[in-house]
């Protein structure tokens, strides 16, 4: 299978959050990469980033950042691909990245995903590459029915 | 063309945020319904329109909901399709809706769009439909286009 | 005596904050059952838990959820009963539980009690059975009594 | 049929948000009585109101109030019956009110209703007295009927 | 001398902040008392103290809470003494206790200090007593100079 | 009688604000003075304002700004005086100069009234006078009386 | 004289703010242009205008951006000279094009002036200029006396 | 070379934060002094400071302080120099010393860096100096190339 989902984040510190990206694909068995590419201090390997994407292949970019976190919006306003922002926040009250992703202008479309959510960031990815892919989408019936029976299976411990 | 993105709202007044959304589909030739289903006073019409929206044929969900704004997360938590939320607030300040639909828990993907942003919400879509689409994926580059050239004639325009 | 007050919850880490709503209905003779029921990975087994509480002989249901919180308000939307919310949070500044919580909208009640206030809701909960119920009256006269003396020996203590 | 709720409030000025509490008990046939009674400027009519409220037959308390708001927690502090809350705000972003009332202490429970939420306030209070009334719990699921039924309608009327 | 200001608090463990004031209090030779006095638990109580104290010849009131924090606000309600509020606050961000304090209504005149900021309370009442005791008015200018010459201090020890 | 009160504010537009501070005194019978000074546009004025007040007779200060609100802060580390502040704030969410007020450093008191409180200034400012001026301190017993009467009438008004 | 100031923005709605950065910068005789530059809609242009705009003559760049703001840090990022951020709001209340300018990472500097502060910043990019340019500090020497003696004149004018 | 920037900074405490500025200037090899200059206890030292700046050779002021944080415009008011603000926070969610930097009135102008930023105030100014130092500038270039190329090595190392 070809090169579906890019990940990228804007220093290296960003990892211990976005890893999770990476990990969940990988479990549903969906190839990606992942990069570190700084809006401000390598804007130009940014922009070469998310103008190449969609011809290399790649059908969602998911795209973590903390503070002014201007890499997400930057990266949608030179892609046609679908970017999905992870706000990232290493103090619990840390919500500018959140309003920076989700105060894009009208125009410019840019999905914001938890504070921190890089597993939903990757299951959001699975969504829309299942809407194509009939094996992935059971896979993922299948994820979510475990995670239905684990709550039923909690609430039983509890008993 | 079949039908393929459903728009839905929790209460009648949120049409006028929502009626963007219908409106740039249906610019991008995209097949759409708008329906109303609220997540408090009609939990189990709810229940079956996220249930069936899949076989329905339908491939993207625009849910908007204000307020408490339970409607795009449990649609989500019925659906195996993308749900992109649109907060709705009609007091500038009022960020509720947007916290309830961006706090989603893990394993339960939602995609936030910008707060009353129903026409990214919709261009959200159609980067999503523009995948497996490629004539659409020209008419987004199109508007893209156009987009950018308004804002140099915007520029010219006060010289 | 039968089974008074139903506690539910959205997951198995919310009971750290939860049982001390069961401790202290316990304490005045309350009966009462804890549950795991989440809104997003088990909706349809929330949905009978709201819809049978009436029937099963439940008189309040404590409902504690965090982040999103969709628990109470859902519950709500499917019962009689008074439902009181227990928004939870687990750093000190999330307070996206109790905004989901209280903006519910008009038609819809939900009670919110204090975040983490689990206690409390056992004790709204005691308010409302007591209004039927002389002896618990009494007790509860003697519980308000107790916590007031104890300010009074506190204060004495610091002279 | 005897009083069965108080609604109280701060000032003169708090009616227009507390009326609709009193036209939604009226409604359903629950006897009730508006007061005004300031925490801050009348404190000690405001004790004895609190303090003879269950002796004079009454079985739920609601208390609007707006700013520091101590009224509802002040009258929490001096009755066994269960007091809702209702947030006053004139300005949207003014969340004060609530504030002090969702932050009461563990041992003095008060629920706490949405801002200028008088009309949840009264269905809440319904709730709670059709536990021991069958007739009005049969009005409020004819209530909560009616206001399904609206949506199902509104629904029908955009298409 | 006799007793100058009397210093309450809502419960016991306020007092790990409260203590300041009645240690600088002491450090100016102003007699001063420190009180439980619970505005929710022992609202008798606190009608009883606020009521009595300018009889007993106190000229001002330090009053410290926490959370909903109405001790300071329903105190001020009940004597014509200057009262200082010192919201209390456990973590960082709770401002409630501030905001409860700082929005009094007009008409009920209440002094907000510093949030945990007992001992700028104490030098507030320094102040209000200075202005008829020239002994105590020169005490706080030698306590300003002394302040003033260690940042000069500090200044001097960075270089 | 000789000038007792001191009211600053930045700019004239704050007058509209503070006017109702002047009026309060001089309805109690208290000597006022009204003046613009700006921290930051007549920095030298306001040292010499502040320096000055003491010796000028002055007993109390209210200082009103908006903004950075560097005024009432700035003139308490330059006198004796008690200094109560106003922040002033022209849109209802503008806490700034709320917060400029009320987060002084230990060891600069300032006291902090509701924003735009011009009125609960004045009035503490009469409860400081009160305490050696006893008939001052009869004709505030009055005037919260008076208020005492209206809310009454006003609750009677509604029945 | 030659171009000296640069004065973007990112949509022709921010020109009723940014134009008093131009009138400002004219009325002290600073050559300066007016740009639209788009970050999303048009990342080339503002590459090119960032990454030209040294050799083209101009010692400072004010640019305004509301919402996600990202105009002024990506600018910062391609250039070596001073970018004075002006954060654009419509509604009071929208703080997020601040935080997108303010939370800036360590080691792209980029200054704020304030929201809609269009005229300070200009102001500061005289201060900045004056630096080389004695004539020009006089100028705003005397931009400061006439300040400052208006304060006096609307203080005389109150009395 | 002579002295080109002051830091100020109004507690001993707050050096933990501004050294970072020093040192980098150094490491530009740009002469600075470090100075504890407080608003409130040491005004009169603050505004000889302040007066005197441009006249001993200084070209910018960085001014950190946390809190009321009155020390940065209260220079500005003082001198034609540009003033870098640093607003110092201990606690993360401690936003009061940025508002009360980013919100003076205009004409006073006063550039905010980001919170505890003292690394990108030096940078500021390192881009203020440059403007007349080609020099300097091609440091700035040099160093701009070393952080650009660090990250390009930290995204290497991921692979």
């Amino acid at each position: 299978m070809s090169l579906q989902v890019g990940i990228i984040m804007g220093s290296k510190s960003d990892l211990e959050i976005m890893q999770a990206a990476a990990d969940v694909l990988t479990e549903f068995g969906i190839e990606n990469e992942v990069r570190i590419v700084s809006a401000h201090r390598t804007p130009d390997e940014m922009h070469d980033y998310a103008k190449s994407a969609k011809e290399r292949g790649l059908k969602v970019i998911i795209a973590g950042a903390g503070g002014s976190a201007h890499l997400p919006g930057m990266t949608a306003s030179h892609t046609n691909l679908p970017v999905l922002a992870v706000p990232i926040k290493k103090n619990p009250h840390d919500h500018e990245a959140l309003w920076s992703n989700v105060k894009m202008p009208p125009g410019v479309p840019l999905a914001t995903m938890p504070e921190n959510g890089a597993k939903n960031a990757a299951l959001m990815a699975v969504e829309i590459l299942a809407l194509s892919d009939p094996e992935l989408d059971q896979k993922y019936t299948d994820f979510k029915k475990k995670q239905h029976d684990q709550v039923l299976q909690d609430d039983e411990s509890i008993q």
